[in-house]
């Protein structure tokens, strides 16, 4: 058996490193969402792309599947096996290699941790904004193209990530984008291995833009009376131009959710958590222009985090959303949507999806990074309650479609995995093809990641 | 023949807007740079996707070239016919579509020039924000993956198209994108579109980001006593963030051109072009910090720019530089250069640049959008010298090298075209490889504007 040489092969280079063990193959083989397990055969830690290089060299000779493994925080089941082969975990490739604050960038192995990464930034006076709340893997961040609660002011990955290091298919190491700024030295590959799942190549280093520490922060939280208040607040903020470091939307469901979960006691109501940066005078004015629109929309109740120790207490209630929401209903089998429309279509697309929800019988509280036009419905359906399932997963494919119809994608930031490729013929038509194509000629064999994102036939 | 068959069917299809006469072959087979003339054996002038669509299926089916023409300002040979074929003229498709102000976007044809999208959104309070001087049109800038002078602040055709229609070498139309503001869905087509010179398909509609135009905006010239010195001004700019619209340094040799062809009399040194962007406060405390650190640098004698009037004759004095310059030596056949470095190095690359061309002989005036790294050399050897010519390819190529050399990238914005491949190897290796492989994938017959950026076999 191919598998078996490569196993071999794999077990005289990494020694240790390599596992078939029980409990390496279960913990990579699960994630948090609804799949069910799929394990890999075997799991291998490189600690070099050099290893990484060896180990596509040996899948590849033998045909076995190579399946990247971050943090495993994905939640479209992107780092399952579903076709078995090796899990190639990133956490023992986890350092900075290098910080430039002239330039404003650090050099960061796959593995790194947001938030490892921003501990050791703090001296240097910068940060890497991109915060999509669990504390992901920055190469599993590149891979899904994640985003979160600060890419309305900072961007995704797909503009802080300037230049990658990755093996491909054939164990080619290849480098994509410089340290420069900007290029238009050819086809944008960086752009490419951003947001590609690990089907066109391992990621072995990347290029990241960092930030400056803003010189004052300032957040707070206030509630709304409804649903559409909430959100036309949020459309005038950022039609307004205010330019907002975070403003996130959770629904009445999820304050209930965040009371239960973190002992606090929000009005059960819709409510709006926001950020600004700037200097002390910017802040200052920033914060009273959103004010203003607040008051203009009934919004009210509104709390302050100046402190730093508050403002970590709110983003944690936030991060903390979606096992919060979970434990409203332990039993369910949760299924994630994650739906993004251009903000002018943001209303209609939160009334519609919230009066589906409420027809459905199917709890699913709503929660979003609103002011990229990005928003959640976390949907909990239980399996023992005969036709549940189904019908979340109607309700799921009803928001998938009127996203699409109000102008938007199907996923704003979690990626396709294997549970959204349902819907990428309707979003892409052709174009899916085409990445099919690009798919074929980089990874002929179909090892990287098989499953996921593209076609399957 | 195969060609002769497909023009005729060109010649059913298009009417009079496919044609072979001399003269629309000539305009088609000439460039702003050094190259030779290599016309088109015939141009079309399209008036719609379909047609677009049809072109393509026929030439394909013949195994015709198709090269993309939008305003022929490219500078590396870009749109030229090397291989003969059809040029693919998008004058006709020059429409703005749609504007959608709640959401900032623009849907335009690829024909339209930039100076015309602007002026059709002025009664709107937004524009679109990339400049590259020249009146390029929009398909072409996507296909450059073009910058100029405000990328600094507002990004190059990168990180402000939001979505394309191409249609491929075979005929088929695809969507990329979607008007939502991100997503994670499937690979980044646009991104692989966007600076594809045309190579991978014709892009037939632009989906744009726009910007608010500003509620103040001021500019400035200020002069240098040498050239480190306003360089230094640079990298403590744009390391203090102070979040510069545009700055622009031009060379003592560029200021000398400017007093000629703009009848100015400004000091023959180094200079800075800056402009702000903000409130009337915003814009006030960025100028007064921009001028502590000019003053700092020993730069003086600011001459500013308050009246929109004022404003246009500095940038037009800036914009026309490339024609200011060439008028130096009007027999020269000029070479452009268009490196960009990693800020921290962009002393060094100036200095060493400005020593090395200094000791060739050559006249080489040098300016930049240097907030981004981004520099040029205009390089003017006169093809009546002997040895000039030679002497200046191999500047050109010395200051590649350094761009690689000190993490940089051989082309900022103007793209490989047919003159810069030469340096395609050095700066990505292997990748330059993959490009050709998806190239492949997407055009096995090589018929969407053979010739340029890849590698030749
Ligand atoms: C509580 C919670 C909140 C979340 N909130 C957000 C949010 O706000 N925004 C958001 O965008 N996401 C969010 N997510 C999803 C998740 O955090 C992101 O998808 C994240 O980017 C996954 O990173 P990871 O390191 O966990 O990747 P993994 O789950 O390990 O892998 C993800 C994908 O990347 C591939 N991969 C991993 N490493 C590499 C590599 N080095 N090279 C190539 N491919 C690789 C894997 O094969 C897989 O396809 C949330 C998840 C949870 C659990
Ligand atoms: C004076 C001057 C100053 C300049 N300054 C700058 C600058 O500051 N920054 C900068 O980035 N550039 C600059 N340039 C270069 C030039 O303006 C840019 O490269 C611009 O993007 C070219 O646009 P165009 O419409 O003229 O394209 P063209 O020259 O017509 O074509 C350029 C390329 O795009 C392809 N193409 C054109 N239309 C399409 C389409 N619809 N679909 C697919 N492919 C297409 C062509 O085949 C060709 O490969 C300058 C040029 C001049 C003459």
């Amino acid at each position: 058996m191919g598998q078996e040489q490569a196993f071999a092969a794999l077990a005289a280079q990494l020694w240790a490193r390599f596992t078939q063990s029980p409990s390496d193959r279960d913990l990579h083989g699960r994630s948090e969402s609804h799949f069910a397990p799929m394990p890999p055969d075997a799991v291998a830690y490189p600690e070099s792309t050099h290893e990484v290089a060896a180990i596509a060299r040996i899948c590849a000779a033998h045909g076995v599947p190579m399946i990247g493994w971050g943090a495993g925080t994905s939640l479209e089941g992107h780092a399952l096996a579903p076709q078995g082969g090796l899990s190639v975990d990133f956490s023992r490739m986890a350092r900075v290699m290098d910080v430039r604050p002239e330039d404003m960038l650090a050099v960061v192995q796959p593995g790194l941790t947001r938030e490892a990464l921003n501990t050791e930034l703090r001296a240097t006076g910068l940060f890497f904004p991109v915060d999509p709340g669990a504390n992901a893997s920055l190469g599993g961040m590149a891979a899904t193209r994640a985003s979160g609660t600060t890419a309305v002011r900072y961007g995704t990955m797909r503009s802080n990530v300037l230049a990658l290091e990755v093996v491909l298919a054939d164990g080619r190491i290849i480098r994509t984008g410089t340290a420069a700024p900007k290029s238009s030295a050819g086809y944008d590959l960086t752009g490419l291995f951003v947001g590609a799942e690990g089907t066109l190549g391992l990621i072995t280093e990347l290029t990241l833009r960092l930030q400056g520490q803003p010189e004052a922060v300032s957040a707070a939280i206030c509630a709304f009376p409804d649903m559409t208040s909430a959100v036309e607040t949020v459309i005038a903020t950022i039609q307004s131009g205010i330019p907002m470091a975070r403003i996130e939307f959770v629904d009445g469901e999820s304050a209930r959710a965040f009371n239960a979960y973190a002992g606090r006691d929000l009005p059960l109501t819709p409510h709006l958590l926001v950020e600004f940066h700037g200097s002390e005078a910017g802040v200052k004015e920033q914060a009273e222009r959103f004010g203003d629109l607040v008051a203009d929309f009934g919004g009210a109740g509104f709390q302050w985090a100046h402190r730093s120790e508050d403002r970590a207490a709110l983003w944690k209630l936030r991060h903390n959303a979606y096992y919060a929401v979970r434990a409203l209903r332990p039993e369910a089998a949760p299924i994630t949507t994650d739906v993004c429309v251009p903000i002018s279509n943001l209303a209609r697309a939160v009334e519609e999806t919230a009066a589906d929800i409420a027809a459905s019988g199917i709890p699913g509280p709503m929660l979003g990074h609103v002011g990229d036009g990005n928003f959640h419905a976390l949907l909990l359906p239980d399996p023992a309650i005969p036709g549940d399932w189904d019908r979340a997963k109607a309700l799921a494919g009803r928001m998938a479609e009127r996203a699409l119809r109000l102008g938007g994608t199907v996923s704003g930031e979690h990626g396709i995995g294997m549970g959204k490729q349902g819907y990428m013929q309707a979003e892409h038509g052709e174009a899916w093809d085409v990445m099919g194509q690009i798919k074929r000629a980089l990874d002929p064999d179909n090892l990287m990641n098989p499953g996921k994102l593209l076609r399957q036939n």
